[in-house]
């Protein structure tokens, strides 16, 4: 078989199981050809390779690249001084009085110009590469006028331009009703004018909203989802995080790729997610990091078979990680997670989340040649450590990376 | 004033602060000499210095060299199997009767030689190091035979010629009763034999005992707290982590350095503590990892004055951390500790719980010359994040190093 690039002495870790398992194959082998995986499987059963590079991996596990499908990664500012008032006491209430809240990354996103919106954010997805991400799903949502959320999705984009990993651009125009708007007025420009705009553009490939008390109703989440389809965008959800909305049950019904958060979730909500495949995206850090005690039926979701994928939300306000490690050890310590869910729930499940299952998240013949590298004994290492990061090497579209 | 470096153009958390707090100096300078601190302070007051280095911090945040009192980080083994398969509803008895638990990391520890468990460990203190640490406690614990505890304590020695780090080596033989043994005349060989031996070759400068139900009784530890200061070591405690077996309070009543745990501390040992000096040592990522309820009295023990220290408790059954930025983050988030109190547990505090408050944990003329730069907008960010390192350069002694 003729490749660039074939992996040896390694274990794999395929996700390549259509039982939820890791799909573990010890002592195998994966060639690439144009950036595309040819073959993967046992050494042993293994075609003979006509291949320009051989790498020798030592005894390493490989697994798919990771894919962290909800996060906030491009803002400007600075939240921590919000962090620090609040352990000294002061309320959110007397936060948000004092121009604290998402209205600070809103104001200080808006002053940002694409290239100090880039350099506040490099860091971070640098930080995430570390760790052996290769696709990144980005969301808007602190612009909340139409040239600033172009704005962020456009550095969105430029960061894989920087960076050799694949961003997915979410706008999020309807993260929060902007300082001085009405939400009804500010939703009616959503979807008559920011999305067409948006779509027009390219700019995004989904849309998603905030359905909460705090945010937007049922009823204007269905409004953003209809402006979505009528202009060619997947739609996803923030939901059920506060209170329950019923807005997964309604994301669901509208095809959604996924809901995300879900804590309050019911019984309707899981069976409607079920029956449209929409991905539950569990965010562990989210709900450790604002001391929530609302667990998401986790038993309840994989009892009726709803796929669970796991991301790090990374963001200013309630999830300022980037690390997609420590959000798989706190899906497993909180949510009861197992090894083999929080992995998959970063790798297939992730990519299914994004609308690409058939196309990263799993090591099979076909699918882009994304992997990382792990100095670890067992998978399970991935998930059991804390802030140890084992990544040996990252390969995205074929070729070993940094 | 003639010195070996100058640190200028950056700002300054001296931890020098007789009331708790960080010292910031903004726009300060450090300067060293023969590895030592011979000046710190606002660069307007500054002396002239005549300096073989200058070294412009382009505006970065220098703070002490992060301490790090309380580690098992000397094992060998893997205990990633047993996270695994509690996660799958096996019960913590079941994988005790299979040989799991602190019996595997014991029978593993036992099994390897100097050289392998030097190989094992090396990565943890690496990771530690990446964050800024340049002192840090070690334990033994997983030998629990005169031999095996000696070969932990060798090899924790051997750390600091190997990398530019202070260890500070502490015997814990009474951290279990080995397999096999019964628990009064295991004590009675730590106090006879193996105290007087350890002392006797130097190996440890403290001696600490796991006072609980399924460990040591409070009379046991008060037999080691007596032998150890029959062969003039300094004395800690374990403590009040599963229940409250007034540990915390006889251990002040021995002059302990430290309770550490103490989540079920009560009135009486806190009026011991801190009429003893004794500081309180909080492991918030074993509360964490073990899904603890009990929060420590974090609340009494400031109002009391009780010096509050932070560490990471890295071990492989209840903590497998080696990230004291992530810890930081969970004393603020899961213990409501202030950013301050967060910084001065790494540093200052826990430079006390070591005995070397006048030597480390400060910026200040006479002090160490160890410090940490960060890539920080001000010192909540180190609190703030999570699974994110912003060090910039470590120094140890003076000489900046990796
Ligand atoms: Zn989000
Ligand atoms: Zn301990």
């Amino acid at each position: 078989m003729h490749c660039d690039t074939v992996w040896h002495n390694a274990h794999l870790m395929t996700l390549d199981d259509a039982t939820g398992g890791l799909g573990i194959v010890r002592d195998g082998v994966v060639a690439a050809r144009d950036g595309r995986i040819v073959h993967a499987g046992p050494a042993a059963t293994a075609p003979a390779f006509d291949t320009v590079r051989r790498i020798d991996c030592d005894g390493r596990w490989i697994s798919p690249g990771l894919v962290d499908c909800h996060t906030h990664l491009v803002y400007a500012g600075n939240r921590a001084n919000e962090f620090e008032q609040r352990l000294q006491g002061v309320s959110y209430a007397d936060i948000a009085r004092a121009g604290g809240g998402i209205v600070a990354s809103v104001r200080a996103t808006r002053d940002a110009d694409d290239a100090a919106l880039l350099a506040a954010t490099l860091p971070r997805l640098d930080a995430m590469l570390a760790e052996g991400v290769t696709t990144l799903e980005i969301k808007s949502g602190y612009g909340l006028t139409l040239d600033d959320e172009r704005k962020q999705l456009r550095v969105a984009r430029q960061l894989q331009r920087l960076r050799r990993v694949e961003v997915v651009p979410t706008f999020l125009g309807a993260h929060a009703v902007p300082p001085g708007r009405q939400a009804q007025e500010y939703i009616d420009e959503v979807c008559d004018v920011m999305i067409p705009a948006i779509a027009g553009e390219g700019l995004a490939e989904a849309v998603d909203v905030f359905c909460e008390n705090i945010a937007f109703s049922r009823e204007q989440a269905a409004q953003v989802f209809e402006a979505a389809h009528r202009h060619g965008l997947a739609v996803k959800i923030h939901a059920e995080q506060l209170s329950n909305q019923h807005g997964a049950e309604l994301a669901a019904r509208h095809g959604a790729l996924s809901a995300d958060h879900i804590e309050h979730l019911d019984e309707a909500g899981i069976a409607a997610m079920r029956a449209a495949g929409t991905v539950a995206v569990l965010l562990p850090a989210a709900f450790y990091f604002t001391r929530d005690t609302t667990v998401p039926p986790i038993h309840n979701l994989r009892a009726a078979g709803v796929p669970l994928a796991l991301a790090t939300d990374s963001n200013p306000g309630t999830s300022p990680l980037t690390s997609p490690l420590l959000a798989m050890n706190m899906g497993a310590t909180l949510f009861r997670m197992t090894v083999a869910e929080c992995i998959a729930g970063f790798t297939r499940e992730a990519a299914r989340a994004l609308g690409r299952f058939d196309r990263v998240g799993r090591i099979a013949a076909g699918m882009d040649c994304d992997l990382a590298l792990w100095d670890i004994d067992a998978p399970a290492d991935l998930v059991y450590r804390m802030g140890f990061n084992p990544l040996h090497a990252r390969v995205f579209r074929g070729e070993p990376t940094t």
